[in-house]
């Protein structure tokens, strides 16, 4: 299966159109800390290192999240793998012990919605970033990739959604700390 | 609570003096895939890192855990933090996107047999290196360490046990790879 994911900058229309449109499905509740390697340096790299606290319904859940590098100039496409974890502050301490350094957390709310079969679409407001929306959908062959774009660009260019964003939330983040001179 | 723990020899004849003298609890087999760090020496600074895979009655578990160094020159005290893992082929590819490379497969089997309150014996049989004995009991203060010490090696002593050792299994097979020139 490949995961086509695109990401949209969403002002306050765009959102009350998704809901308007689309089934609410539930809202969740992230706290993203995000690691720095002790001898690589993950920005040069293209990779990132993640415990992601995610609540909804009363629940919580933990995960520890690899991302590779993008495969290509144009996709989102990474290796991910995701384990999901027990005690994040016992996995906090171990990843310390071994030299990996909290670069920041990102915290977002995150409403998810039903738009077809295979198509769920995100309304993310992210602490200190802005507002969001992000539509996914899995194929399962490659060959499919091309037209599943488009139809998802199209979703989102009738929702008016103006700009795509390729970068993750932790660049745009890290930029913008660089641009006003701040550490992030 | 403070961990004391002791490790010695332990030929035939210890290990039937246990199993005749003291309760069985279970047989468990150990596979512990040590790690060496990207950019760190573990065998200088005295760390490990492990996921030990846990099979007994028919259950599985997994587990990874941070040893660090030893905190005098004297006890095996020392930091552990252990966290349960779920999946740990994730765990290991995670590892390996990382750079921690697989140093070395430490396989043992472990009987446990219950000697009385707060004291537990293991027999472990440990692949490509031998017999051996540990005996372990948690004590609530640091004062009783010394008393407790003297407890544990004196039922040590009983059993026929000549010779203490304060290396783990995984310095041990690493020395004796050395010896024979080989890469363990």
């Amino acid at each position: 299966m490949i995961e086509v994911e695109l990401k949209g900058y969403a002002d306050s229309k765009v959102f009350e159109r998704v809901r308007e449109n689309f089934k609410f499905l539930r809202r969740e509740y992230h706290e993203d800390t995000y690691y720095q390697h002790p001898c690589r340096d993950f920005s040069k790299t293209d990779e990132a290192l993640r415990i992601r606290i995610r609540r909804f319904d009363g629940h919580f859940e933990a995960f520890l999240t690899y991302k590779g590098p993008k495969l290509d100039e144009v996709s989102k496409t990474r290796e991910e793998i995701e384990v999901p974890i027990s005690d994040p502050d016992d996995y906090a301490r171990i990843l310390e012990r071994l030299g990996f350094k909290e670069v920041l957390v990102v915290s977002k709310v995150r409403e998810k919605y039903y738009v077809e079969k295979g198509i769920v679409l995100t309304l993310d407001s992210v602490e200190g970033l802005g507002t969001f929306v992000e539509i996914e959908s899995m194929v399962e062959d490659e060959e499919l990739v091309p037209e599943t774009v488009e139809k998802l660009t199209s979703i989102l260019a009738e929702l008016g959604v103006k700009k795509l964003e390729r970068r993750s939330y932790l660049e745009l983040i890290m930029e913008k700390g660089g641009e006003h001179g701040a550490a992030g």
